[in-house]
């Protein structure tokens, strides 16, 4: 499995993704998800993978062998929108899975599904999510978020936390809780996570960071929040019993 | 789907369940899950329901139906320890199983599974999870926790705030705020959640409530988790960035 996020801000956009690649609970590795496409003072793309690796990575690998290629189809350099960056992905993941398919599906799933997030000059920043069907939706100020791959004990804290007006930094912040979340409950998800920062306009990829379990910022995080989750809980009302939910004189048996 | 979860702890257990039923999203409704087999003094056994509506309303009512036979293959009453509990809701299971599976599966799943926990005189309070084959786990201090249906939103803030010494109340508040997490995420989980807080040797069900979404309790502490937890995370420390994390000047492009 894999975990990966991005979220649309008016300042820009978060982007993460995990580092886990496994066939199997016996065969785990490490992989890097989050593909940087990078054109000084032009276009910045970011594309970032779940699914079946070898589907990924082809698609990963051919949009870099087609990079200054200059045919609009095929050229994440030559697009004139993030639009199109997404169409690009898409279509080739459609080629990929016209090749591979009939061969791969007795072993498994050979489907993949993407973020592509990002800016050109001129265009706002943008952020999508292309399906394993290669067709693909826009994040906006009313879904700002979205998740790929093991998506679901990553959510809540986002769900609480997120709005259009966070910073990046906070955003940020709460991206990590969420693979702290994710990582804590499941086994499929792992780091080093990759963190993008982005801030619109820049068009650059520069603000990035890789944070790994033992990442001294990543353990303090965890700690502080985990501590302060639990002083949370503790000092939250207890629930009553029926009896003092109807005004009578409170009896508690549970200790 | 459904939410239903059973915390095994020394001082006793929390059972909870939510409430929605739904073919579709168009078509939803409430139910109890929640069902409560209680004999004076002897037993206290409760059965939650996640899964096909009919196979798992067809397992309670024939639980009911066999009370007082005398069988102890069939009668909840008559079982002489929890283990055989779960065992006689597992073989009831498949015996309806067996009976509808083949003129539901065109329209949909049959399947169902359950927790089953409680206490019965002379034994300890335990708690068992039955799988859709019928056979079953059983719930131990290094795994005290069984959840079946829709988990995974409402995990980690259990995964962080349990351990086997949290009091009932403790326990009971988690419990909510993992439904809160999962309602808020999900739509296929909703109110209202009834909780129970077993105290080991009560063997009775008295200290149980329903929370609706809109009693005040649980209004209350939802407000005041979320405001805790964002005041918590606009407190914790910003991610650095690469140059900070090598030791170099802060430079943040990051808004």
């Amino acid at each position: 499995m894999t975990y990966c996020l991005g979220i649309l801000l008016q300042d820009g956009l978060v982007m993460a993704s995990d580092s886990r690649s496994n066939a199997g609970v016996d065969d785990i590795t490490k992989v890097r998800k989050m593909a940087i496409f990078e054109q000084s003072e032009e276009r910045l793309i970011v594309v970032l993978s779940a699914g079946n690796l070898a589907t990924t990575q082809a698609v990963v690998t051919t949009l870099r062998e087609n990079l200054n290629c200059g045919d609009e189809a095929r050229d994440l350099f030559a697009v004139k929108t993030m639009f199109h960056a997404a169409q690009v992905v898409g279509d080739l993941l459609r080629q990929i899975l016209a090749r591979e398919s009939d061969f791969v599906r007795p072993y498994g799933d050979p489907g993949g599904s993407f973020l592509v997030g990002g800016q050109l000059a001129g265009e706002n920043h943008r952020l999508f999510q292309v399906y394993a069907a290669g067709n693909f939706v826009e994040a906006s100020p009313r879904s700002q978020m979205l998740q790929i791959g093991e998506a679901k004990y990553g959510k809540p804290v986002l769900d609480r936390g997120l709005s259009n007006e966070v910073s990046l930094d906070e955003a940020a912040k709460l991206a990590l809780l969420s693979y702290d979340a994710t990582i804590r409950s499941n086994l499929s998800v792992d780091g080093p996570i990759d963190l993008l920062r982005y801030k619109k306009g820049s068009l650059t990829a520069r603000n990035r960071q890789k944070f790994s379990r033992y990442d001294p910022y990543w353990i303090d995080l965890r700690e502080k929040y985990g501590e302060g989750l639990l002083s949370l809980v503790r000092g939250l009302p207890v629930p009553p019993t029926d009896a003092e939910k109807q005004g009578a004189t409170p009896i508690r048996d549970a200790g």
